[in-house]
């Protein structure tokens, strides 16, 4: 059927269709689109390497000179025209198979006159000739980056993780839902927000929305209604902050991914969840390392046996760790007073600093691990207190290389102890938090959840160490917004 | 598997668990939880109706009175306190088959004091009590509506016609990508942008990014980056715009689904992918339209008849329509001296109207109509000049019940014809669309693609008539952001 949709659709088949017939490969294909690679022209062949982007994998295309070549021949002309980075279609080509080669057939065209037309030129500074590009060069061609293998392979991954994603919600009953972007609250984090305002009320003094309006730093509030309708909800959206920070960790505009579901009661039920989404996702991805990660690495990402190392750990569950706060501060301060941290020392009651978090990740546990039941003031006003009365039923996991990825806690499901947090925290004063609260009076429920940030979430899976290169493009306190 | 994973994540069963497991029920069941839709208090035995919002069907329980009851007995106290709206957990139950009944199967109790346990109760006035609320009404109670059979099964099938869409387009092999929403350029719709700027920044002269930044109306000039690199992309994301029409048509915050791809030359390609896409999606919900569509479908919505036959209608190819923008004037124009048009004349060279759009779709047609190459002046300008010079190689899809859901085109990929058009609309004054005419001087390719306005096309294959239902929380003209 997928062969006949295909045909419908399309007029030209992509490398993705061509390599899926591997083990029943017609002897000769049409309609084959591509952008060069690279070309090698030799005495009596040329080599042309393609790609579309929709693999990893490039193409390998033989053109045998009929005879002995004469190099001013039309045909030696035509293929002296072909360079890097020019789109290409080759109208009937016969497929050889090339036995012990990594790439198991070869496009094998006779006459290239006739069989390969230039669709698109490339002017004469063409940045992305075959050699090896660093990160921060690429990053200056956001027009273009996209085309190379590591991170053309790295949004790749990240669309097959997102379906991974949400496969793994489905199966586990959760309704995907969609709340505001645009907020009238300012109730989280209000110097790192963004403001928003229709582009003809700018000069006015009124607000197209009645009030200032914002755009959302996080849609758990809202989607804490909506997984009280369907007992369980997610939702994955686009998030705003208005970072000061400009590390390789931090983004203005970036996805989040949310869970929030219903007759949760603990922790431990959390963490587990979230254990097992992470796992889920590994493994589709780990059965096919070799179709996301490409052979060469660029510097200052993680290398093939490091990264299926990391995949091989999180698979295992022996490797994830747990512990309480107040467990990794005892750990911290033992290691502060051996070898001090530079920057911060851990005591209790201050929030774990980034050199905390990856020291504890990366050296101590080696592997993920989740850090549970925070100091009631490092945390958010919603989470649940512990029977301790000090501390909240929350979690981080905390992961090598990258630090936080997933945060989440049980919510306080009481209308009373809820009220009584706002007030302690002077919030509400205007009455902007009244619905939120009104939920716990209407069939309560005991009910958790969870953010993860996307794209720190796709790089420690690839391997790559700057966040900035698993989104499109990226929109920083540095950085243009030009495209 | 699926059994153990639930197990080991969730300690409750849900409703959707139950039902899946209709063919092989257990005798005995334990912790269900949901909320109650409705309760009856008859002589011997009490009859609650729950729902936990994982499906669209509920739960009957049925508590027998295991003496001839006394009312004042214990059991009636506490029968007598279950009310509408309370969160309840049952902690064991029998399952009874209910032959020949459409539920298949109840929960009998026996020992109601030590079985049902009410996590979290309602205030006096919960206003979802069991009678017909209407959708004006229910939109007045946006922390509770979502627990509505109609507006809770609306999103959960908005959640489900979202994951076959991200199917449809991975068996498609497109790549899912995000491009920014945040932009600099202006150059779509400037009267109806958003403008946006750090919060600390609003009474600066300075601007967080450097310039004036926006919300996209539309990603699709930076997806064609994307279609360059991967063939064929895709994305779905918020997008934004100031309407200032207030209709059940309008949002200012929309989903917008885009896709775009390379080596396609015409329009005919174009509709038919769409035609393919909606029949996948439509045949996908078909296999399970009572799960999706209530008994009881509210006033000024589409009744469940005609909304089976709008399905049936779509999945037929021979109910597809297409003309030719200049067709469509003709016929219209013609009916317009019979029937004049409320409020527009037909005029070759202007904009379809509204009016004319419904009564082409629903009254001459009957069915969903590709209306193709419209003036250029009527479109934007990166669409593909046609050989008469004067139209454009577009499209749009005219539905009935709604009116247009989809738009899409080739693109102009050759530099110079760009460039003049560009010039000739007198856009790009300070090289802002630079980035975009440049893809066309590096391996430029024919190209094209569509968006798809998301809430329009859910609203028509749910068949209710408000945009505003098929989103959780509205941003609109009018309306609060107060949550």
């Amino acid at each position: 059927m997928f062969g006949r949709l295909l045909c419908r659709r399309y007029h030209v088949n992509s490398l993705k269709s061509l390599y899926g017939q591997v083990d029943s490969l017609p002897s000769k294909v049409s309609n084959i689109n591509g952008w060069i690679k690279s070309v090698r022209l030799l005495k009596k062949v040329a080599f042309i390497d393609i790609q579309d982007g929709t693999i990893l994998k490039e193409l390998k295309i033989v053109v045998p000179f009929d005879s002995q070549s004469n190099l001013s021949s039309e045909v030696a002309t035509f293929l002296k025209s072909l360079r890097t980075g020019q789109s290409i279609a080759i109208k009937d080509a016969k497929l050889v198979e090339t036995e012990g080669r990594e790439q198991r057939f070869e496009l094998n065209i006779t006459d290239p006159i006739d069989n390969i037309s230039i669709i698109g030129n490339v002017s004469e500074s063409y940045p992305l000739q075959k050699k090896y590009h660093s990160l921060p060069y690429l990053r200056t061609l956001p027009t273009l980056k996209h085309r190379t293998s590591y991170l053309g392979s790295l949004l790749r991954f990240r669309s097959e993780l997102e379906y991974n994603m949400a496969t793994f919600f489905k199966l586990n009953q959760f309704t995907k839902a969609s709340p505001p972007i645009l907020t009238g609250s300012d109730c989280e984090g209000a110097g790192e927000l963004f403001r928003v305002e229709a582009n003809g009320y700018v000069e006015k003094k009124q607000h197209y929305f009645g009030k200032p309006t914002y755009l959302t730093v996080s849609l758990q509030l809202q989607l804490e209604i909506l997984a009280m309708a369907f007992s369980r909800a997610w939702s994955l959206s686009p998030c705003f902050r208005a970072e000061e920070s400009d590390t390789n960790r931090h983004l203005s505009e970036f996805w989040m991914m949310e869970a929030e579901w219903c007759f949760t009661k603990d922790t431990k039920e959390l963490t587990t969840f979230v254990k097992d989404m992470i796992q889920y996702i590994t493994r589709e991805s780990y059965k096919n390392f070799d179709d996301f990660i490409p052979k060469n690495i660029p510097e200052n990402c993680l290398p093939r046996n490091e990264l299926l190392e990391r995949w091989e750990t999180l698979l295992r569950d022996e490797s994830w760790n747990t512990i309480t706060y107040t467990e990794a501060i005892e750990i911290l301060q033992k290691r502060d007073k051996e070898v001090p941290f530079p920057n911060y020392r851990p005591i209790w009651g201050e929030a774990l600093q980034s050199e905390h978090e990856r020291w504890l990740s990366e050296s101590y546990f080696k592997g993920p691990t989740f850090v549970t039941d925070y100091p009631r003031d490092c945390k958010a006003f919603y989470m649940k207190l512990n029977p301790d009365g000090q501390t909240v039923a929350c979690f981080d996991l905390l992961v090598p290389g990258i630090g936080e990825i997933v945060g989440g806690s049980i919510r306080e499901d009481n209308f009373e102890l809820l009220s009584k947090e706002v007030s302690r925290r002077q919030m509400n004063k205007n009455g902007e938090l009244d619905w939120y609260l009104s939920l716990r009076k209407e069939g309560s429920v005991p009910h958790g959840g969870f953010g993860l940030g996307l794209e720190r979430f796709v790089s420690y899976l690839y391997g790559n160490h700057n966040i900035r290169d698993a989104i499109p493009f990226y929109r920083a306190a540095s950085g243009n917004i030009d495209l």
